[in-house]
């Protein structure tokens, strides 16, 4: 069997145990995506809380096996939040997936994410230029602030791809670039995985909610293994959604069902190459 | 007249005064799921305004006949603003229509609710655990910690009629348990209402968008009828969308614009039993 | 050519430079409606993103040329975020875009609203009693607190026809007055734009949008034009829409694929009448 036919039965498991299991993976996450993240998370068969308070973060940790942790919107009181939830997750052993959403702007959010890397979430979910960015940011070699920056094409996620293996080997867990084609790493194999439809960039929150996703598959499965999970459910009903519809608020509308009428089979099939690191 | 009749009765003429006056319900509400509350509010024939601080809580008590407290994400400054919008709703005489969402996660929401007891709204929506966890919570009699949670189910509902009863009796207003079978009471009679659809579950603000139209009904008439023409009107649209979509988000589109073209009578129509508590 | 076909050929060329250049226009804005605030921006061919802390607004004003300031869902943060977002782009030059909405409830609402007036708005968005409350506070003369408070109809909008004039000369820049006709000054020239639906006070959002959307085409044209061209792009999908919908959901999403459908002669061709202030 080859590590691509491994990787589409991993795949379908965690997409039959996430039906099975109706999973919670609780989320600190940006107030204008909510609402799609978390009925992304419950159309794959999960469960969602969203919270703000730190304490609460904690208690999300402790009620499920992975949390989600999305900056867009950062309140005051993230400050405290977003390091007390990602440390409990440390601390447990379980996942914590980060999505660096604006990175660079403004002061509290570059030293939140600097002071992520100390509890080394182990999904982080982002486009080129965010993860370049984090792993600069982050101080891992060989990478300048000179990347890709608010570009979003195959292109950039090809540049991305030493900045997001650098990030996987330093936590030990995996990293998924969103783009035309995605990328996902564990630091040692990287999956490419195709689908979806240029209009994901017109509709706001096929990021975030990717990001939800990861979580959820994250408490069935191995960080690479519930990246490229959530990845293949979002191509495989993505690309779904756009020969159904051809504007954005409707392709949305059929990409959410089309996340809950896919099948494991179907989510596996989704076209996946992986090769060496 | 049977009671059941005399019910189906008052939710019409509900129906027809929300559609005729567009009244306001204010709401302190949860970010996940504003838009869903404020849309829903909004096709049955209200009006919505949503607030965060305390001094905008109590304006909106004063500028509606009924507000809406859920607390699902709760802020910082909802420490202050939840107690002074159900404060004022209290001393004002107007319904407050509280979603214990969320009862057990943290210590601030934990200490929130306790203190509502003082101010008794008079309407609580949420599911069996939540209301057995409020009943609890305000040490009315005979209800220990070991109910049922995380669950919402048939069984679940039924489990939690003592403490629905017991709530509503201290309140002296109405409580709506929502599962495959709604429960309203009023401490005297138990109204169990049926529809809706699995596919509920697989959206995230059906629960929070329920309290939403409570208080909208609340605004035209007495709590118990208010809970029940929301949970009518809610079951009524739900059955209709389901048998029009069979994916989340189709339904949820199908559902919103079933609240809006329910008639008065196929609201009343529902089904419905009401016994003796 | 006269002045309304002056108008439509701005109005076009403007629907042109936003669909070519992909334009960032950043919002402080409402939590109910972010969601349909950066979907409408993307739809129209803009780029979105929300922030809530006052350094992270300063640097959305440095990021594109319109900035977009909706105080719907106030939080304490905004005291300084909101006068920090406006004075950047005074100071710049950018064009803000203001929604007065929910003027009138709470305190700190009017205190923030009131110190507004010295970074003049260069575009303001409401329905008529919030532009005419807005002149009030400000100070504007010959406008008494006695104009129509929550009352959206063409009658409104003609009744606030003289407050939008101040208030445009005031800042020097455009008033958009939505309503059944809806009405956009620069002070010199009043602009009627007609379509929509009736349907649209039934969703939330409606007017929130616009504001963000005026903000995306005032980064490529002058407060009058991206107003107009705002108002016109709406009135256009919403008239569309209306024709393939009748009821609240399944008409927001025909509007927002209206949006994204409609071309630069269709937003031009839009029923539009240009007279004398």
């Amino acid at each position: 069997m080859t590590r691509t036919e491994e990787c589409r039965g991993a795949i379908a498991q965690a997409v039959r145990d996430v039906r099975e299991r109706n999973p919670l993976a609780g989320s600190v996450t940006n107030a204008v995506t909510m609402d799609f993240v978390a009925n992304a998370q419950l159309a794959v068969g999960g469960s969602a809380a969203m919270v703000y308070l730190p304490d609460e973060g904690e208690a999300l940790v402790g009620m499920g096996e992975a949390v989600y942790v999305n900056m867009g919107t950062l309140l005051p009181v993230y400050e405290e939040t977003v390091p007390a939830t990602a440390r409990a997750a440390h601390e447990a052993g379980k996942t914590c997936v980060l999505d660096p959403v604006g990175i660079g702007i403004g002061g509290l959010r570059t030293d939140i994410l600097r002071g992520l890397a100390e509890f080394k979430p182990r999904i982080i979910r982002g486009n080129a230029s965010e993860v370049i960015a984090l792993a600069a940011l982050w101080g891992l070699a060989g990478l300048g602030g000179d990347g890709p920056r608010g570009v979003d094409s195959t292109d950039a996620v090809a540049a991305a791809r030493e900045a997001a293996c650098a990030l996987a080997r330093f936590t030990g867990g995996a990293v998924a670039v969103s783009g035309a084609e995605d990328l996902v790493t564990d630091g040692t194999a990287v999956a490419l995985s195709r689908g979806g439809s240029p209009l994901m960039g017109r509709v706001t929150g096929f990021g975030c909610s990717l990001g939800g996703v990861c979580a959820v598959y994250a408490t069935v499965a191995d960080p690479f293994t519930a990246a490229l999970s959530a990845v293949a459910h979002f191509n495989a009903a993505g690309t779904r959604a756009a020969q159904a519809a051809d504007a954005p608020a409707s392709f949305k509308l059929a990409f959410i069902d089309g996340l809950y009428r896919a099948t494991p089979e179907d989510v596996a099939a989704n076209p996946l190459t992986v090769e060496e690191a």
